[in-house]
């Protein structure tokens, strides 16, 4: 959130003085006829009217009404691990942040770091999306936006999202399993393929696939740059201006 | 986070208009002698500047420049249970409400309600209040500012969170353990005096009492609303304006 300095306020009063006294000098030229008595005019309203309107800026400073809260959305990246969830949500972050609307970005690793002792039963990983859900509905309540990206591979869970926040859309990061497999530069697709993790999504958890996902990014044909172009061509369609 | 709407920017046109033309009715007879004609160059103007300042102040909505980030600061309300802490930060929160800052209310039964598992081990407790201190540093991120109360009952605990967040305002409620097994108007007392609550603040473990409080309220002899009114002035003399 940001309030008006003074220095904004007299950069207003300057620019607008520019149109205003060119506009009085035409008015008394048009009426008079007489172009020296139209500048001097014009002059001394410059001097007189730069203070004003700065004083009119400070008073205003003071007014809320006439504001219109920002209105927040969520943008929830869901997919199994290695789909590229993070690496375009990162990505549609740092354009959408181009724009003058408040935003943060959660993301699964950030919040497991906070929440160490959450497992990944089915239990635990709704309990876990709703606190998420929680966070969200707080910073929206702020008029913030959010970025999230969690596999989130539950229906159940991706709906208490839906059913916490507000404008929620739901971007399906779809890949191929093997795809991922191979991308699996963390290794974890190995371990679990070993049986050395539990409930890995995609190996020995279900992922199951959103029905009515907004937008769906399939990366096994649509490169980074596309698919962010077009989510942010929605975001900025619905929830900018 | 508020945006100007069209609506705000029409009434200032008006608004800055009688300002205006009362000068340019004043500069125009001053230096013409003709009161009929300066009323004349007053009309024209207001027709011509109340749609140019509108359109002057639509272009100045796109501007970030000379926009100040609201600094937001966080009420850390501290104090054994029963105290008053809640009952306190509520009142103060509601007052606070009333200036034009984003304010989040963040309470340790909230909290807990979302992450019911935890314990009250000195570990757990720390880890609790490091989350809490994660979810305050980003409501801070987008200048929003918040009224927490929690017991936090350990220095390290208090410590971690005014290492994590900014302008941390640490206001400790001051109460007669007397007073509050009194109060106990939810029986937890009662139930940690018979046992049958572990680790209770008060009872079976220690309280380390805040040793550079900003702000300290002794309830055995402030009232609510003197207490409130002490710590609104403090906000109020820091951190708006």
């Amino acid at each position: 959130m940001y309030k008006d300095t003074n220095r904004r306020s007299i950069a207003k009063g300057i620019s607008w003085r520019i149109f205003a006294t060119l506009t009085t000098i035409i008015i008394v030229y048009l009426l008079f006829g007489k172009l020296d008595l139209a500048v001097a005019a014009g002059a001394i309203e410059v001097i007189a009217k730069i203070i004003l309107y700065w004083a009119h800026e400070r008073l205003w400073v003071n007014v809320r009404w006439g504001r219109k809260r920002i209105e927040p959305f969520n943008l929830w990246f869901t997919g199994i691990p290695m789909s590229g969830k993070t690496t375009i949500a990162d990505k549609v972050y740092k354009e959408l942040q181009k724009l003058d609307i408040p935003l943060e970005r959660i993301d699964s690793k950030d919040i497991r770091e906070l929440i160490p002792d959450i497992g990944y039963s089915r239990e635990e990983r709704n309990q876990h999306i709703k606190r998420i859900g929680h966070l969200i509905a707080t910073l929206q309540n702020n008029a913030i936006s959010t970025v999230a990206s969690f596999v989130s591979p539950y229906r159940e869970s991706r709906k208490a999202i839906h059913n916490m926040v507000k404008n929620n859309v739901v971007i399906y990061i779809k890949a191929d399993i093997e795809t991922c497999i191979e991308r699996d530069y963390k290794g974890a697709y190995e371990q679990a393929l070993r049986g050395e993790l539990k409930n890995f999504t995609g190996i020995n958890d279900i992922y199951e696939e959103p029905q009515n996902a907004d937008i769906i990014i399939d990366t096994d044909v649509m490169s980074i740059d596309e698919a962010c172009r077009i989510i942010v061509k929605y975001v900025k369609k619905r929830y900018t201006k």
